[in-house]
Formats: C-alpha cells, structure tokens, sequence
C-alpha cells in the first residue's frame, strides 16, 4: 500500500515536472512569436502558460491529428489576446509547425492577432472581443448535455475582462443550466492596460460573485503546477454545477522585468529586452542556431508577404508613394493625436469629463488628464465594460456635464448601440463618442479589431452626429468643435496609424460643411500642391470627374486627384466629407455635375458610400458614372497598416486606376 | 419621553396610513390608464405602487412645480415598461394633469409606452430596453459627488432585469465608487413575461449577489409601506457604499386574478376584467360619474388623433384604403405568425434548437415547440440576456445545431451586436436571429420598441444573410429557407401587426432573387390584380416608373401601383427585395430603365434605400428621377399601427403622390 502511494507520489511528480518543462518551452516560443511580430501581449500569455500546458498536455481529451474529432474537449479562448498562448500550446501538441508561430500577426498569417476559427484546427471560435467567449461555452456545453455527449468544455478569460456584463450573463445561465461539464478559469493576474484591476474596475471578491451566480469556486496559485491538476480534477469530480477556477497569477510570469507590470499587457519586447527575456525563459533543447534560424525567417515572410501585396497596387508612369520624392513629401501624424490635442484644449470647459473603458492611453483620451493634473477628478474610469460607460455617460450627461467616452470603435459603436440609441440618442443627451481604431490602422491586431462598421451603425441613429476628419489637424477641428459648439451626441471616428497631414490650422472647418480640395501642380511639398476651400463657396472648374471621401481616405484621394493630373491630365474635385451626419446635402449632389463620382472610404464598402449615392441620386437627375472604394464586405486581417491598405485596396493608385475607368465610360 | 415616543408612533402610523391611501389611488388611476389605452402592463406596474407612493410623497426631495430643480432626489426608471405608474404618481403630484395619463400609448401623448425625457418634467431618462437605467443612475451620482450635490438618486427595476449583464456591469461600478447617494430598488415579483424567474432564468439569490458586488443589501416585504420607509432611511443612513432594496413583491398586486399570473405582465384588462379590478382597487373618492368622464374623453382623444393623422394622407380620386370596396380586400396576417409556420415546420430538423429571451410566446418563436412537445428539451431560455443568447447560439452552431435566437429586433440586432459580428458572423457560424416586431408595428410600446435600424446594422456585416419578407406566407418561405437552405447567419425581420397577404403558395420565391410585380388591373380581390415573377424572368415592359421595396412596404407599394394605374394611368414596376443582403444587384440595377425609382421601407430611411441608390448607381448609368421614402431619420412614437403608418408617411398614397412626383420629373 505504502509502496504504490509512493509510486503513484513519484509519478505525480513526474507529470509535474514534465508540465513544467511544457510550460517553460511554452513560454520561450511565445515571447519569439511575440518578439518576432513586434506587437502582441507578452503579459497575459504568460500569465496563463501553466495552465495552458496543463491543459493541453494533461488535462484535454484531443487529437491534433482530428481536431474536429467530435469527442474531443473544448477550449475556448475568450481572452483572444492571449493568443500566442494558445498558438504555441496548439503547436507543440502537433497542430501546426512551431515555426508557424513566428508569422504571428503578419499578412496572411494563420496566426492572426486574434484567434479566428477555421484558420488553425484547434481554435474553437473566433474571439478578441472580450467577454463573449463564456456564452459560447454555455452553449457547447449545451449541445453536449442535449447529444449525451461527454466532452468537457473550458473557457478561459482573464479577470480583467470580468468587468463585461455579458461574462455574468453567461455565468448566470451556466449556474441556471447546472451545467457540470463546464469549466471556467479566470487569470487573475490582477493588471490589465490601464493599471491595477482593482483601482480600475474592482472585481473582486470574485469568488464570492461566482457562487452567487451559482459556481463551484476553485482558488488556487495559477502557477503551482500540483494546484492546477488537482483544481481540474476536483472540477471533473463536482457534479450539478459548473465551476470557476479563480486562479492567482503574476502577469509577465517568467520574466523578471515584466512580472507584475502593467505596461507589458501589450507591448513587445525591443531586440535588447527580447534578448534578456529570451535568456531567462529559454530551456535547453532550443539552440541559439535554432532560434536565430526561427526569427530569421519571420523577416523573409513579411517582405515576401508586403512585396506580394505591392505587386496588386495599380501602376503608373512614376512611383507616386507618398514620401518617395520630395512632391510626395507629407508629415505624418495619427489622428489621434489630433483627437488628443482637440480633447486637451475642450477640457478647459469644467463641464468635460472623460470616461475610459481600459484601452485608454493608446486612444489618446488621456491627453485629457495629462493637460493639467486638477482633472483627475473629472476623469472615470468604468473598466471593460462599454455598455455601462455609455449609461454613466448618459447620466453625466443629463447633470450638466459633457462627457467624452472612449474606446475602439468595434466597441464604441457596436458593444453598446442600444444604449447609444435609447439611453443617449432617443433623450438627445451630450455625449461624445471617441471613436478610435476607426478602419484597419490597428493593423496587426486584426479584424476583431478593426472598426469598419461604425459609420452605418451610428449614421442611422435620429439626432445623432458623426464625424470622420481627414488628418490629425482636422481631427482637432473636429473634437473642438463636436464637444464644445454641437449640442447633442458626436461620434468621432479616428485611427491609430500615422497618415499624411493635409490640412493647415487655417484651412475652412465648419462642422456639417464639406470642403473641396483642388490640386493645383507639383509644389515641393504635397500639402502645397493643393487648395481647400468650403464647399459651399467653391465654383465649380468643370472638373472631369469628383472623389467623394472621409477620414484617411481623403488623403489618398489626392494623392488620386495628382496621379490623374500628372498622368492623363485629368482634373478632380476631391470632397472631403468630414461630416457624414449631417451630411453636406449640397455639396455631394453639385458633384454630380462632373458626371463621375467616386466615393472612398476605409469601411466596408456601401457604409459612406451607398450615403453619397443615396443624396447625389436623390438631389440630381444626370447620368453618372459612380463607383464605391472601401473594403469590399470581407473581414478585416492581420498586417502592416499600410500593407493592409494595399491588401484591400484602398490606395490613391487604386482610386486613380478606377477613376480613370469610370471617366472613360462617361458619356 | 414616553409621551413623545407615543406621539412619533402615531405620526409614523398616519404616514404610512396616508401613502397606502395614495398607492390605492395610484393603483386604481394606473389600472384606468391602462384600460383607456387597451395596452401596457398591469402586473408590475401594481407590485411597485406601494415603493412607487413611498418614494414620491414621502421620501423624495423634489418641487412639481420646477420638475428640473437641481437639488431633487432622482428617480431613473430602468424598467420603462412601469410608464404608468410613473405617470400617475407625476399626476398625483402635481406633474401634469391625471386626465393626461389616461392618453397613455396614444399618439401624440406625452404619456408614451415607455418614458421619453423630457416629454413630462419629471421623467429622468427614456427607458424602455432594460438594463441601461441603473448605469446612468451610476453617472448621476458621480455628478453629485463631482459637484458636492447632495441630491439622492433611486433607481427602479425589475427581477426579470437582473438577467441583463448590463445591470451587473452598473452595479460593479457603483460598488466600485462607493456611491452611497445611490439606491436601486429592485422590485423582486417573481415573474417575468415568459414565466416565473427562476424558471426563465433564476435570479437568485440576488442578494448575495449585489452584496459580491459591494452593495448593502435591504431586503423587504415591498407592499409593507412601514418596511420600506425603513430601508429608505437605512439607506439615506448608510455610507461608503450603495444600498439594494430587494423588495419582494405580488406582481398584479390588488386585483385578485392578476396576482401571480405571468400572463398579466403586459397584457391589458378587458372591459368585464377592467370592471372587477376597477371594483376592488377604487378609492371612495372617486366617483362612477368622474372615472367614466375621465375614460370617456380618451375615444375622443383617439378619434380626434386619428382624424387628424388621416387628413395628411394624400387624397385621390378615390378611397384606395385596405378592405374599404371588395376590390381592396385583402386577408390580413402578421409576419410574425409566417415565421412561427416556417419555424414550426423547419423544427422537423433534429439540429434545429431555438432561443428565448423573455419575450417569446408574442413573437412566434414557441411555434416551434408547440407543433411537437419532444422539441421542448430544444428550447432554451436565457432570460433578458441578447447578449448571452447570441453567444451560446454561437456555440450550439458550432457543435452542429442550427439555432434560432429570437427577440424584438431593436434587441436581436443592436443590443447584441458585438456578439453577432465577431462571434457568429466573423466565425461564419450557423446562427439565425430572429428580429421581431421590425418597424413601427409595435405601435403602442413607442420608440424604444420599434426596431428602425436594423437593416444597416446587420447588412454592413460581412457574410450576413437579411431577409424582410413582404408577407406571412412569403415570411414562411423564407423562414424555412433561411433556417435549412443557408449555411452561415441569417437575419430575418418581421413584424407584429396584421398587413396584407400579397402572395400565394405558389409565388415564386427564392433567397437573394428580387420578384417584380405587376399591376394587371381590378380584380374581386386585392391580390388577383397582381401578376408576380422572379425580376430574371421579367421582361421589361417600359414601365413608367419603379417602386423597390421590401417587408410590408411591398403591399403598400402594390397599393401604390394600383393608384397610379387608376387614377394616372401610370404602370408602375414593383421590385420585392425580399432578400436585402445578398442584393439581387441585377433586378436592382435594371429598374433604372423605367427612368424613376422610389424605394419604399418601413425603416429609418436610407438604410434600405441608400443601399438600393448605391447599387443602381454603380450598375446603371442613365439620368434617373430618384427619391426615397421611410421614416425620416426620426424617432418612432407610441400609437396604433395603422395611424403611424400615415403619421410616418409609409402608406401607398404617400408613396403614390411621390412617385407622380418624380414621373413628371422623367425627362
């Protein structure tokens, strides 16, 4: 008896350590993954890793070589972020080659920002946006109970995203389903972006919550390898309820300078701290030959991948790239920061105050605070919960106050449209929407987080008021103007990536009035070549055909409008639609009167484009040879900004080739 | 000391004595309104009176006189659909005139199905969709603390609404914030529109679950007006820390045979049942004479309305209206009841499963059960939780069920939208939503209600399938179609109110093909003088115009081809785009040979014909006479079905005078 005790002793502490080295191996690849993307989230999946390697190494029923084999376990990934987690754990279990991993995030990658399903057998479903993943869960387990099936289903989420609501209404119904072949595991590792969970958005006690939702609670050290099998194998045991390991983790777990730090959520290392990680985590098997001959291979497929995507781009008689010769010279700078500047100077108001839901510094809501420390106070922060900020905002907004309420717009727009629409919409309340994110400028982080819906989603909404500025100088415009002069709700889309300023502090912005900008002749630099003015005030040039744009399109329309001219002689009238709603009625119809329009947008295609075809249909009688640019009604993907740009289509070449079409079909 | 003692417990006696008088007039006042109005919710508009009387003529600071006075308390109604019992208490207070409240749901009253700010001073916010009150009760507090305002705030919701993870990200943040000026009431009735809450989606036990969430928690017999002065003044006593009143309530609370019974939740009394609950709630000063003067004056309300609606309906040489001659007449049939027979029979597919959330015996989806009782185990309610449905459907899909998830539309397509784009459509899952109650035909509910939005938000998405068929029988078809003919999500939008069944069994119809139909001149029935084909079928016969519509709008526009005809001699094209998404873009871009083109939807307008313009513009190039006709980028309004259809401008004559319009236009 005494023997096989210690038998069985020993041999757990064989599996122990054999998931210990996993987990090691795990952790080494991911921050090369992450490392080798430059972007990612080396925090969260190191955090998670052990359990990660207990569940997939120990703990799963699964076949890397079916993995659609219908009995197999579940795991789905709610906190999508943690990706690279799952990427390596999937390729080191065989799904895929571990070189694989090291195209995390670039074009054409499997190894999207966040996971999608279908691109790699093993991830069970689509994630990235938090808290949705416990609801799928809930219905796995669902259809397991109704087959008689017997996988097991599990969920990971991290503690941040406890903050979601949907999270307790999905904990809610898996208390109410009684559903005991569910397990979810909570990575308390008690940071998310913007700081300290509990200064952000306390969830805690959260044990105290799940069993009040009806849970078996499991607490455990996340990193104590004997904890996390016994903690699965109590949950395998409990019958009549679903349990919830709540497992306390450091974020950054295995890397000294990481551990415990807010900043590493989302922010890859640089060469010099990738070399010092790499030195801590590496494991023994894994030459430095090897790992060179990994990462180096990661910049052959990028080039590979962006030199594919160059050779879609339409051609013309000269490079007209921006910046590639001094006419095409163009300062760069992101819209957001021009959201940023705008915010700072409206926050001399007292009434402005701000509300962040987590993602704040990179969206610039921040500038708001960092412009003079008395307004702190005026600050809130709701946590990752958009829906709940949009009714703070609302409240707020009905004592008196102007609220700017920011995140990206997937989630600004989408996670909360009924609570823009009957909250603050429907009672015409003064709340800003800091949009952010708008388009595929978040680049490498992928289509979940690519806001390419928000323009259809907030232009149909009564009394509502959106704006898509053109650079980050009208970006300010705009914010100013939205907080300050607009009664009502604005929404403001801006974008992450740097794109070309093309308009001076003393070019015309009025809110609701479209400008149209003219190229004029090659000048040193490219802002110079052109000449803006209020629509309104322009007479017409019978010019030969009009682009019709908003937000970072505007920019390439003229880049389109000078490829035209240089090459075939041909004459623009770009409008810039800063605003869609109201929308410039008048001066979108008058385009009509070049007989081609081309409308360009960085959304899916029709958002902006079917608005103008709407209002030139209806405001003119002519015939007119029209077209839309925008993405083309398909998911955003992984990339470079601008390679992505390239990727669908919505380059100055690609609007100039179209042009040049629909002005030779012009009658 | 024993004198004064005596004394305060008889003052304290009288109070509680006066308020249970008030909530018996409130009662009998709320139970009027809602027997004027022949709609609205008797049940826990009673269970909340007693709260309602304490809190409005006892405990709250606040001037009927100056409703906007900064310093009073503030009440936010998160569960919109008590309107009544806020109305009367406003009345009885002094707000407005009692005999106001008896136009309750009428159009043009201010006393609209569900509040709407700033029609009564005293209404804080618009609800109506649940779970958004107790987040701007969250800002308005913040505002008080902001501004050193010592003004209370109380917010009232129902059980049934604790299913909405938007309550529990509110009340996450209100602990969070130490908000110990905020009280919500949660007025604990047991019952939810589908049934008792803990079988629906158990609730319990809530107060251990507001106390995870950092809330004191009161919990009282909420009929016991001595209970609740008592937790308002534990309340107003508490500090660091908001305070839960958990008030265990009688839903039908004082009329005997509405006590307990889900069925009473929105369900109006008739005449008899009005009688006894008048009986057993009426209050001694209150007079035969008075109560039948009072709901006498509503038939004259409504009859004037009416008139007054119908006098800005075009007129022509005749009375064109449905079933106004034999050759009008048309069977009249809710989409909603199609869609319960396509789901019935598409049941018959063992992966068929469908979702309730609250809301499901109204819009058909419990067809699906009642035509076989072994589909019951294929049911599964989720309670008030879109989100939450939306997310297990995914997971149900993709373990090979075809579930259908069915709300009101405002809920299926905008409160979940997040989930519908990144975890079902972005995954290509199998999901079908079931919009309910599209357009203005939810009638009395009011704006909150009336989905008008939800063509743009679910046609932007990419790999979405939309559907807003034109009749019940054509509902049918494309239920069935939708659930087993197409892999990947399918949205499809009907609606409540009876419209006119224009097509046969035989009617030609088929998923993203457009039909046209023709006027073929007068007929014994409405329907026989109509010819319909599929649009690639149809050779053009230079028609002198085109009506595209979709949803009920077809019918009107069939309406609108037969006035034309008659009164102009004009042929007109109807173009049934039955399937919004994918667009039958060739049917569409061929209506432009007639030279004009009307589009017709019962939507905010553009959603449906800024699409139609984008396509004819893209694929057509000749002068066209275009406009557009939808409700126009306003918010919907309580009243009957019928009379919106005019005050909106949706009916045949409006779109026959637009279309003559536009004719006369045609070079």
């Amino acid at each position: 008896m005494a023997v096989k005790k210690s038998t069985e002793k020993a041999a757990a502490k064989e599996a122990v350590a054999r998931l210990e080295k996993i987990a090691r191996e795990l952790r080494t690849y991911n921050m090369m993954a992450i490392f080798a993307a430059s972007s990612g989230h080396p925090g969260g999946t190191l955090s998670i890793m052990d359990i990660v390697a207990a569940l997939y190494f120990k703990e799963l029923r699964h076949k890397a070589e079916q993995p659609d084999w219908p009995d197999r376990d579940r795991v789905f990934w709610s906190a999508g972020h943690k990706a690279p987690a799952l990427y390596v754990a999937l390729a080191c279990a065989g799904y895929l080659p571990i070189e694989e991993c090291m195209f995390l995030r670039q074009l054409g990658s499997p190894c999207q920002g966040h996971p999608h399903y279908g691109d790699i057998g093993g991830i069970e479903i689509s994630s990235g946006s938090l808290g949705q993943g416990l609801g799928v869960s809930v219905g796995s387990a669902l259809a397991a109970k109704l087959d008689g099936a017997d996988y097991r289903v599990y969920c990971i989420m991290g503690d941040g995203e406890q903050q979601e609501g949907s999270v307790w209404e999905a904990a809610m119904s898996a208390g109410h389903f009684k559903l005991d072949n569910l397990v979810a595991i909570v990575d308390c590792n008690r940071l998310q972006i913007d700081g300290f969970t509990k200064d952000v958005m306390n969830v805690e006690p959260l044990a105290d919550k799940y069993r009040a939702f009806g849970w078996q609670v499991i607490e455990i050290d996340g990193h104590d390898m004997g904890q996390i099998l016994k903690a699965f194998e109590e949950a395998r045991a409990t019958k009549g309820q679903p349990t919830c390991i709540v497992a306390h983790t450091v974020k950054g777990k295995g890397v000294s300078f990481m551990e415990n730090e807010a900043k590493w959520h989302g922010v890859p290392p640089n060469a010099e701290q990738f070399k010092q990680a790499f030195a801590e985590l590496r494991f023994p098997e894994l030459t430095d030959g090897e790992a060179e001959r990994m990462l180096g291979r990661v910049k052959e497929y990028e080039q590979c991948a962006s030199a594919k995507v160059r050779a879609t781009v339409p051609k013309f008689s000269r490079d007209y790239w921006w910046n590639v010769e001094a006419a095409m010279k163009a300062e760069m700078e992101a819209t957001r920061r021009g959201f940023g500047c705008g915010l700072a100077k409206a926050g001399a108001d007292p009434r402005v105050v701000t509300l962040h839901a987590d993602i704040s510094g990179s969206i610039c809501i921040t500038d708001f605070e960092a412009a003079a420390a008395e307004r702190a106070k005026r600050v809130f922060s709701v946590g990752i919960a958009e829906q709940n900020m949009m009714s703070v905002a609302a409240g707020l907004a009905k004592e008196g106050k102007i609220p700017i309420a920011g995140t990206y717009g997937v989630f600004a727009s989408g996670r909360c449209w009924d609570q823009i629409r009957t909250t603050i919409c429907y009672s015409n309340l003064n709340v800003k929407i800091a949009g952010a994110h708008g388009g595929i400028s978040v680049g490498p982080d992928g289509a979940t987080h690519q806001a390419l819906e928000e323009i259809s989603l907030m232009a149909i909404l009564p009394g509502m008021n959106l704006v898509a500025p053109a650079d980050a100088l009208e970006t300010e415009k705009a914010t100013l103007w939205g907080i300050l002069k607009v009664e009502g709700p604005v929404y403001i889309r801006y974008a992450r990536e740097a794109t070309p300023v093309i308009t001076k502090a003393e070019t015309a912005f009025e809110f609701g009035k479209a400008n149209v900008i003219r190229y004029r002749g090659r000048q040193d630099h490219f802002i110079d070549a052109f000449e803006t003015c209020l629509a309104e005030s322009y007479v017409s040039e019978n010019e030969d055909l009009s682009v019709i744009a908003c937000g970072p399109m505007v920019p390439e329309a003229m880049r389109a409008a000078y490829i035209l001219k240089e090459d075939f002689g041909l004459e623009t009238r770009i409008l810039n639609v800063h605003t869609v709603k109201p929308l410039d009625i008048q001066a979108v119809a008058r385009a009509a009167e070049t007989g081609v329009i081309l409308t360009a947008e960085e959304h899916q295609v029709g958002g902006f484009g079917n608005i103008i075809a709407g209002a030139v249909l209806k405001h003119s009688c002519g015939p007119i040879c029209f077209d839309m640019i925008g993405v083309a009604d398909r998911w955003g993907t992984s990339g470079k900004p601008w390679d992505l740009m390239q990727y669908f289509g919505l380059t100055a070449e690609h609007l100039a080739k179209r042009a040049k079409e629909l002005h030779e079909q012009k009658r």
